[in-house]
C-alpha cells in the first residue's frame, strides 16, 4: 500500500465533487490513506496537504507512521481542531463519511462551521479505492491467508476430543499469532454439534464430543491485511445426512468460485451458489449472502448477495461461503478467500475442502 | 445483569423525557438491556414492549440471549424495519443514541418517517445506567481481573530473553483464554526499549533484550466484561533512571487510588496523580488521562482526567493507571483495576507492583 499515491488520488479527486476537502473518519480508510493505525484519529484532506489529527498518546507513533501528513495533536476533542483548521484554511464545501461518523461527531463540527461553509455527504469514495487491491495488498492478504491456515493444520494435529470449543478456538489463535498474525480478523467461531447451526456462534467451554458436527471459522490479520476461511469437522463417522449436506454445500462452493470473472456483478456469484443449494431443496436454509470482500477490514465491499449489483474486477479480494443451518440439528459452511484474477478466481486458501473426520 | 430490569427502567423513564420510544443503537448497550450478544442488533424499547432487530444469521442466537425481547428478523438493511415498526406503533417523539449512531443510519430512519415522528437526540442515557455497576457485574470484572493477573503470572514464568514482542502478548493472550476468557478487552501492548514510550504500542517480531524496559498491558473480556492491567519489566538490571522513574509513577498511581471514594470527583483522583508527578517534574510527560471506567467495554465513562467532574459513586470500575513518556529511551506506566466502595476503593487487581526484574 502507498500511503502518499492513494491520498494524492483524493486529493485530485476533491475539484470534481466541488469539494475544497475530505475528513476521513473510519479509521481504515484513514490507515489505507495515511499508513496511521492509532485508534484516535481524523484525517482532512486537501488539495495541498493532509493533516492528521489524533492525541498526545499517539504522537510519536503518528510521526512514525504517517510521515507524508502533517501531525496535529489535539489536546481535547479532536473535532474542536478540525473546526479550527477549516476556519483557518477558509475551507467551505468540505466531504465527510456519513457511514463513518456518528450523529454526535457531526453535530459538533456542523455546529461551529462559519458561515458560507458547510459538511457534504461523500458516500464510500475511499472504500470504492479500497475495493481493488495493489499487488502490494495482494501480496498482504495471501501472507494472511496462509498463516490462517497454517494455524489450522498445526491445530488440527493437536485436536483431540473432550477439548472446549473455547480451548479450540484459543489454539487456533495462539498458532496464528505465533505464525506472525497480529490478532484473529474477527472472533474465532467454533461451535460443536446444533450449536454449529448459528452462523456466528461464539465458542463456550462445551466439550467437542463424539459424534458432532463442529464449525471452524477463523481468520487473521497479519500486516493489518485480513484473511477468513470456514473449515468443518465430524469426531467420529458422520451419518450419511451430514455427508449429503456436506456434498452441496460444497457443489454451491464451487459454483460459485467457478462464477469468479472480471466482470460478472457480484449479485451473479452469489446467485450461483444459491441455485446449487435450490437444485438440493436447500435455498431456505441458506440465510446470509455467499461472501464479501475483505481487504484491512473483514467486511468490506462488494458484497456477493441479492442485491449487490457490482461488477468483479482483477485485483478484489473476497470470501465464497455458502452454508445450510438446520435449527436444533446443525450447521455447515464452507469458505475459502479469493482474489479475482485478469481470467477468473484464484483461490488464495491452501486448505483442503474435504470434510475433516478426527 | 438483569436484561429485564434495566429495560423496565427505559421503558419507565421514557415519559420523563418525553418520549415514545428509545431506540438503542450501541451494541454494548443492547447487550446490557437485552443479553444479545450479536453484531448485528437494534433495540427499540416503548412502554409496552423492547424489539430487537437483527438479521437471519442471528435468528436462532437472539431468540436464545434475548426471551424478553420480541424478535424481528430484518431480511434487509435494519433500518427500513424500524421505520416500520415507528409506523406500525404511531410512535411520535423517538430517542435515538447519537454517539451510536452513524450519520448514515440517521438519516435512513429520519429520512423516512411519517409526518409527526420525530428523532430526538438522547445522550448517554444507557452509559449513565452502566456506569454504577451491579454485584453481578462486580463479580464479572473480577473474575476478568482475576484471569488476566493469573495469564500474567503464568506467562512471566515463560518469560525468556529473546523472545519477540509478539511472542510474549501471543502467549498472554493464549493463557488468558486458557483460563476462561473469550478474548482480550483491546489489542495487548509489549513494547520493549525506547518503543515502551509510545502509551498504545503495538507488539512487533523485535526480540526483548537485555537493558530494556518493557511496559505489559493487557486486559480480558470474561463473561462480557473487561479488565485493564499494565505491568513494567526490566531485563537486567535497571539503571537507577529507571528506578527513579518508576518510583514517581508508583507514588501517583497509589496516590491517585488512595483519593478513590464515593463523592470525590473524577478529576480530582486524575489530580492526585498528577501533582505527585509534578513534584518530580515529570507532569509534562504524563500525556494521557489517569483512568476511565470499564466493563462491557473497555473504555465506558467516567473519564478519569482533567475535565470530567463526575462524582464517583460506589459500583463504578475504573482504572488508575498514570504513565510518563520519554521519547527515544522509554516509558513507565503502572495500572489496576479498581471499584469504588462505600468507604474507599478497593484495588482488584491481585499483581504485585514491583517492577519485574527479569
Amino acid at each position: 500500500m502507498n500511503a502518499n499515491s492513494s491520498t494524492a488520488r483524493v486529493a485530485l479527486g476533491l475539484s470534481d465533487r466541488k469539494l475544497d476537502a475530505l475528513l476521513v473518519s473510519g479509521a481504515p480508510n484513514i490507515r489505507y490513506l495515511s499508513g496511521f493505525t492509532g485508534d484516535n484519529g481524523s484525517l482532512l484532506i486537501t488539495p495541498e496537504r493532509a493533516i492528521l489529527f489524533t492525541d498526545p498518546r499517539f504522537e510519536i507513533q503518528a510521526a512514525e507512521e504517517s510521515p507524508s501528513c502533517r501531525i496535529h495533536i489535539a489536546k481535547g476533542p479532536l473535532t474542536l481542531d478540525i473546526v479550527a483548521a477549516i476556519k483557518r484554511l477558509k475551507l467551505k464545501r468540505v466531504g465527510y463519511e456519513p457511514a463513518r461518523l456518528t450523529c454526535d461527531a457531526y453535530d459538533s463540527i456542523e455546529s461551529r462551521l462559519p458561515m458560507g461553509a458547510s459538511l457534504e455527504p461523500v458516500n464510500g469514495w475511499i472504500e470504492q479505492f479500497r475495493m481493488v487491491k495493489t499487488p502490494d495488498e495482494i501480496a498482504r492478504i495471501r501472507r494472511s491467508v496462509e498463516t490462517n491456515s497454517r494455524a489450522f493444520e498445526q491445530t488440527m494435529r493437536r485436536f483431540r476430543q473432550g477439548m472446549t470449543e473455547s480451548d479450540l478456538a484459543a489454539e487456533l489463535e495462539y498458532r496464528m499469532r505465533r505464525l506472525g498474525a497480529e490478532k484473529p480478523s474477527f472472533d474465532s467461531i467454533v461451535a460443536g454439534g446444533p450449536r454449529s447451526a448459528l452462523p456466528h456462534a461464539q465458542p463456550t467451554g462445551a466439550k467437542l464430543r463424539n459424534g458432532q458436527l463442529v464449525v471452524v471459522d477463523m481468520g487473521a490479520i497479519q500486516d493489518g491485511y485480513c484473511s477468513d476461511m470456514t473449515r468443518m469437522l465430524f469426531i467420529g463417522t458422520p451419518p450419511p445426512k451430514v455427508k449429503r449436506l456436506y456434498a452441496a454445500v460444497l457443489e454451491a462452493q464451487l459454483a460459485a468460485v467457478a462464477a469468479v470473472r472480471p466482470g460478472i456483478q457480484a449479485t451473479k456469484v452469489d446467485r450461483a451458489a444459491r441455485q446449487v443449494l435450490k437444485g438440493h431443496g436447500l435455498d431456505r436454509f441458506f440465510v446470509h449472502s455467499t461472501g464479501h470482500g475483505l481487504g484491512l477490514e473483514i467486511h468490506e465491499p462488494p458484497r456477493i448477495g441479492k442485491r449487490d449489483k457490482t461488477p468483479l474486477e482483477a485485483g478484489m479480494a473476497i470470501t465464497i461461503e455458502p452454508g445450510v443451518y438446520l435449527e436444533g440439528y446443525g450447521g455447515i459452511r464452507i469458505e475459502d478467500t479469493i482474489v479475482v484474477t485478469e481470467s477468473g478466481g484464484e483461490i488464495l486458501t491452501p486448505t483442503n475442502k474435504n470434510l475433516y473426520i478426527v
